[in-house]
Order: C-alpha cells, then sequence, then structure tokens
C-alpha cells in the first residue's frame, strides 16, 4: 500500500512528493473514451464496474499516488429531486431551476446509501483493487448552488448574486437543505471506505471575500466539523480562491487546494501549518520537457516549507493534453522530489 | 470642468471620491437601446455622432465623474485587417484565427488616425461636450491576442496557451505587432484629446504568475514607456489579476484597476505608492440601500491610505441593471467620500 498521499495530508514526512491529477479519470485517456463512447456521462456515473474501470486507469497508465473516485458534483443535487441532464459538450443542465421558497421547500435531503448507493458500492469495489488511497468528493455547497439556481453552468452568476443580494434568506433556506444533503454525502462514502475527501469549490473564485465569508464558507465549515467523527483528511478547494485563502484555511480543512493562479510559496505563507495541494496550471503538461522540468522544480521549490504538499495541477486535466505529458509530470514529480 | 477624476488619478487630495463604472455606456440604460435598436454594434463603433451620444448618457443621468471612449478593444483588431464579426449574443468571432507565422505576418500594423479615425473623431467631438474628464483605452496585448488566438471569446484559452507552450516564438512574434499597433493605437487617441488612458487586460487573470511576467508584463511595460511623453495619466486593469498585483505595479501605470475580489485594503497595501481603481462587485448594486451603503462605505474605508482612489466597480456593469440602482450607488459614494 502506498500511502505517501496520507502521509503528505496530515504534514508528515515522506520519501518523495505524491502527485494526483484533478479530472485524472478523463477525457484525455483513449481508454476512457474507449469506456465512454458505449454509454452517457450519466449512465457511466450510475455504473459502479465502469466507475471502478476508469478510476483505475490512471493508476494503472501513470502511476498516480491517489485515486479519485469517478463521479459528478451534481450526482446528490439530481437525488434532491432535481431533474439533472447533461448534453454532449454543453455541461449539465438543471431544466427546472430553485429560484423560489416553494421550490426549495420541494428539495428532498436524500439518503445517500439508498438514493445514491451506486456511488457506495463503487467506493467499496474500489478499495479492493487500490494500493494507493482513495479519495471520495462533493461539491461545496455555494457551488452547488449556483448550478441550481442558475439551472446550468453560467459565465456571470447573475441569478445566484441577484438571490444573495435581493432575497437572502431564500439562499440561506437554499444553502441550509444543500449542505444537509452534502454532509450526509460525504458521511456516507466515508462509511463506503474513502480514505480521503475532496470538497470542489469550483465558483467560490466569484465571490468577493466579504461575500464568501457570509454566504459560503459557513457552510464549508459545518460539513467538515459533521466529518470530524470520520477521521479523514479533508481537502478544501476554492477554486480562483487565492484572496480567499485566509478565509479557505477557517474551514476546518487539512489540506487548501491551490490554482494555478497564485505563487506557491506565498500560497503557503498565507495557509501557514496547513497541508497544500497544487499547482500548475493544466496546460502547462504542454510544455517541452526540459521547460516542464523547470516548471516542476520551481513549484517544488516553492513548496520547501510547506507543512505536507501533494502536487496537483491547479484545475482538471484538459481533454486534448498528451498522456504522455501527463506521465512525464509524474515521472518528473516523483524524479525530482526523491528524498 | 470636473477634475476630480485626474487629480485622484495623480494622488491628489481631493473633496470627494471620484466614481465611474466600467462599461457605463452600455446595455442597462434604455436610451441606450434606443439608440442600438437602429445600428448593429459595428455600426455603433463607427459612428462618431451615436458613440458621442451613448458616451454622454451616463454623465447626463448618472453624474459619473468620468466619461469613457463608447468603443470596443478590438476595433483596432480588426484594422489589423483580421475580419470581426458581432454575432447578438455571443459576443466576437474571428473567423480565421491567427495561428501561425503567415497569419502573424500578414496582420498589418495600421495607421490609427487614417484606419480607426472614427474613434479620434468621437474624442475631439466628446471634449467639446464633456464637463468631465474624458477616458480613451485599449486592450492590452495579452487580452487581444487571446481574441485572435482563439477566433473570439474563451473560456480556457486552450489555443493561445497551446502557443504560448509549444511556440513560443510565434507568440512572441504576434504580441510584438498587437503591441506596436496597441501604442499607435493609443498616442493617437493622446493626440486627439483624450486625458487618460485605461488599458482592459480582461484576460491577464488566467495566467500564473510566472507566465504573465514572461509572455504579457513586457508588452505592457512597453505600451506605458511609449506614452509617457504624453503625460496622460495611465491605468492598467488586469481583471482577475489579485496575484498579479506585485506585479502590475511594474507595468509603469499611474492608476492599478482592481476587480472584485480582493479586499481594497489589502490591495493597497501590496500596490504601494500608486493610485487605486475600484472595486464593488458589480452585482452588489442590487443590494438594498441600507446594505449598498454599508458596502460602500466598506471600500472607501479601505481605500482611506490609498494614494489616491477612483471608485469604480470591479468589472463592467451588468445589462440587468436598474439604472436607479447604479444612479443610487454614484450618490453613494459622493455622499460618504465627502470631506
Amino acid at each position: 500500500m502506498n500511502d505517501t498521499f496520507l502521509k503528505a495530508c496530515r504534514g508528515e514526512q515522506t520519501d518523495y512528493t505524491p502527485i494526483w491529477m484533478m479530472r485524472q479519470a478523463g477525457r484525455y485517456l483513449p481508454e476512457y473514451q474507449a469506456v465512454r463512447g458505449n454509454v452517457t456521462f450519466l449512465e457511466l456515473c450510475k455504473n459502479p464496474e465502469l466507475c471502478v474501470e476508469v478510476t483505475l486507469q490512471p493508476i494503472d497508465l501513470l502511476n498516480m499516488d491517489a485515486a479519485i473516485l469517478f463521479s459528478d458534483i451534481l450526482i446528490p443535487m439530481e437525488a434532491m429531486g432535481t431533474p439533472l441532464m447533461f448534453h454532449e459538450g454543453k455541461g449539465p443542465i438543471f431544466p427546472e431551476p430553485i429560484r423560489t421558497q416553494d421550490a426549495v421547500n420541494r428539495l428532498r435531503v436524500p439518503d445517500p446509501d439508498a438514493e445514491t448507493g451506486f456511488v457506495m458500492e463503487t467506493i467499496r469495489l474500489l478499495r479492493r483493487e487500490l494500493n494507493v488511497p482513495l479519495i471520495g468528493f462533493s461539491g461545496a455547497p455555494f457551488t452547488l448552488a449556483t448550478y441550481l439556481i442558475e439551472g446550468g453552468s453560467s459565465k456571470v452568476f447573475w441569478e445566484t448574486k441577484k438571490m444573495m443580494f435581493t432575497a437572502p434568506e431564500l439562499f440561506h433556506a437554499l444553502m441550509d437543505k444543500i449542505t444537509e444533503c452534502t454532509s450526509l454525502y460525504l458521511q456516507a462514502q466515508a462509511r463506503a471506505g474513502a480514505q480521503a475527501l475532496q470538497i470542489f469549490d469550483s465558483w467560490a473564485g466569484v465571490l468577493a471575500p466579504c461575500d464568501f465569508e457570509e454566504f459560503a464558507l459557513p457552510y464549508v465549515q459545518r460539513i467538515i466539523n459533521d466529518l470530524k467523527d470520520t477521521g479523514l483528511p479533508i481537502i478544501y478547494f476554492a477554486n480562483n480562491g487565492a484572496t480567499l485563502l485566509d478565509l479557505s484555511v477557517q474551514s476546518g480543512a487539512d489540506v487548501i487546494g491551490l490554482d494555478w493562479r497564485i505563487n506557491i510559496g506565498e500560497a503557503i505563507t498565507r495557509v501557514g501549518e496547513k497541508a497544500v495541494q497544487g499547482n500548475i496550471d493544466p496546460f502547462a503538461l504542454l510544455l517541452p520537457e526540459a521547460k516542464l522540468r523547470k516548471r516542476i522544480q520551481g513549484i517544488l521549490d516553492g513548496a520547501r516549507d510547506a507543512h505536507g504538499h501533494i502536487f496537483n495541477l491547479g484545475h482538471g486535466i484538459h481533454q486534448f493534453t498528451p498522456p504522455a505529458q501527463a506521465k512525464l509530470a509524474v515521472d518528473l514529480v516523483h524524479e525530482l522530489s526523491a528524498r
């Protein structure tokens, strides 16, 4: 069992810097495309055998130091009773956006074992196969709320902010319900065997710090507090969150995820006694070997004083990334960080 | 003549904090929509009389302390010889993206007075009408390059970064040419009568600091250096650029624009002896009066120690903003900052 990743999460000494990549089970791999060619995205998410297969691919092919459950952050939102569709190339769509108290009242808090049992089954199956730690995950409440309120992805989040600024009680009522659902969902993942949990706040970066503090952070804190008894390391990743780092530390997470926009050394100064995860620009995987080596060395040097460092991309790996370049990055991190 | 804005740019004492809003001449105003209803966006941009009319609207209606030329950052790119189209609701499209050395070679460096004379004419006409300072503007080379390389707007800038990381000489050749064009374009605006110049780096925030330093900043520096002789205050706005502030200061600009993601007090600490412009979340204009007052007071308090502060939004005003709320914000800034 390779437990380098878990040691780094806890800030313990490791023989080298562990690496995994957000979206490592994904479209850049022809092996993933082959599986995905026969099923829709939602069918794949709900099929434990296929989820296991694609989760394992980057571990076997690229030698990652951690696996992350293949799933989607919106799976538990669908289980709350909101119809969800994925249109090829268009991202997720909720045809019935949640914008009224009635709509919030109609949302259910699902039993995660009963209604998203396929996720828990995937975790149980994976634990039998894996020789690296398994990361479970969820979206953060603010990010999940944006999808429900906007009815899908958004560029500017007009409807979300309109609700925050003109109907804050309604917004908080929605956040309450999403938080309860998410907390139970992650607790179920822990029971099923997840060995670390990452909370993805993909859209937190659209909030001013004062709004993040009022509308988003308290809900992340509640979830992480609920997870204390599991003893699992919790990773909180607020994408585009360089100006939210001081607040993100207050989430209670053990590891702070960093996007590529900030120098990792500066981030570590602000994060203090927490482990960090990140943070190469995913597109920098395109660099020729000599430059990629230099870029990775720079991040490793910058993370010298971290209380634990897990190497990762600053965002999900892009679908057009050549797998050989991803493999090269993994090998370089292992080589350059060997102690 | 109300020169409060120009004084603030130079860090001089003012009777109150001046305010203008990015995209203040725009779709949220019914008066703008009425003009726009009869012409396409590009026709409007190329018609000096109509440009004057829409530029003046927010000055008259909302009592702004500065006017900004109505135009589009891509106008000089079209003059370089790349066909440009605007599709309703889809943003700009360059049907012939620039991705090869041949395509770069074919770009011309236009004479701004001859080929974008309508912009200069708009400036001359506006100066006769205005009793507040007139801001001219351009895009920054990196931002302009993304449009040319991607062929329009982009979410992730794959083509741009692919060129940066795999064909850096080609990228720099394109940046060189755009920079020459932009520098001449802003110099012509200064000759025509612009009293300050803002450089919009709308997409700089997708770059890691090391890449901003290598691929974007040197070109902004070159333009600002070329403008030294004009004596005009230069505003540099790198959107989503909180982690680029230390580098942005090195651009040579007199005023650093701030988006809403950063506490203005923290930004001022990092910016040092420069004036700042910003930075309320444009969507916070939706707040009810008492909360809007508190939010504005917080920004004014945070900017207490600034070496000059121009109040602005952290991004362009959103098209669905009620004009009465924008007016309320202007009045509140004037009231709360009166010394």
